[in-house]
């Protein structure tokens, strides 16, 4: 398919909001296809809960992309207002075949002026907040993830692999989406999860 | 609490293997309470799928660890000869209060002496591998993670999750794990995943 996919980096990104797609998409590349981290500069980036991660690719050097990923974490309610990220991916949107956010990266798909008039969604504890931004948006409370157009909205977090899962299913087909959710073995099966394993003592 | 959690670092590990509990024991994480990772040494990791990541420490300068997470990936079969990091996990887990692994990190444990006459598991795709390199262990092939003593191993990848917020309830309490569980909104729901949002057009 000879697809890239760009995971955008800042700092205070929220790690698993971008690790779980990365997994998946990682898992499901096929011969061709690429799946990148890009930020701003080449600097370490320092996440949200403090992991330091390096970035592939700046904005400036970056392959154009397919697919694009922006994660959420509260370094979103700065990076809103950086135009240097919000334009390379108003820019990168404008010929991509999907646009994805997970969490509060919604914010910055809004703040790239990729919402107007899109139903989109958020971590459910930001739903509000972006409410309070943006009056007028169209935000599902309750869904995984949004589907308007080519742009994709996941809700908070580990929503993320679901929604990365999902858009393998578009990339690929159904069968290769299974396959990845089976490698990864994403089977989880909440709520025996915190109080037990099935085979805990 | 005043805990020190470390995830182990190396080459070829398993990105989600890793990132999903380092999310999880990070949002958990209380005043006092330090999530690091460490490594051999201090220079970049790269990751299974390519991600590159800075440890925090290395094995020398950590502080003694209360919780070890190892996660799997490739880089297992190449870890388990390597005598530093199995000597630096056999030492930790000798005073820890939790040893535990994450896909092919029960390979390690293994080669680290931790899993004698324990029940373990690993991802579903490794478990004959498992049993072709130690043939007397005994593997659970269903778990999602697997509790013997103060030795937690889950099976593949995303499973890690999952063990994770377990391990917050035992470390906590199962509030807190269901608190940190809707924090990273874990409810996903499989197997709608892969074919339909359930608010995609």
């Amino acid at each position: 398919m000879n697809r890239t996919v760009g995971i955008v980096l800042f700092n205070d990104a929220e790690e698993l909001d971008w690790a779980g797609p990365w997994e998946v998409l990682t898992a499901a590349a096929k011969d061709g296809d690429k799946v990148i981290t890009v930020a701003e500069t080449l600097e370490p980036i320092r996440c949200a809960k403090g992991l330091r991660v390096l970035p592939d690719q700046t904005f400036d050097d970056a392959p154009d992309l397919d697919v694009i990923l922006v994660p959420g974490g509260i370094g979103t309610r700065v990076e809103m207002a950086n135009v240097v990220l919000t334009d390379y991916v108003a820019d990168q949107a404008a010929r991509a075949e999907w646009t994805t956010s997970v969490c509060t990266g919604s914010f910055i798909l809004w703040a790239a002026g990729l919402l107007d008039g899109k139903r989109a969604t958020t971590h459910w504890a930001a739903i509000d907040e972006f409410l309070g931004i943006a009056p007028d948006l169209d935000l599902d409370r309750e869904a995984r993830w949004v589907v308007d157009g080519d742009v994709v909205s996941a809700a908070g977090v580990s929503a993320g692999i679901d929604m990365a899962l999902w858009l393998v299913g578009q990339l690929y087909d159904v069968q290769h989406a299974r396959d990845t959710q089976r490698y990864i073995q994403y089977d989880p099966a909440p709520p025996y999860g915190v109080e037990q394993s099935p085979s805990a003592p």
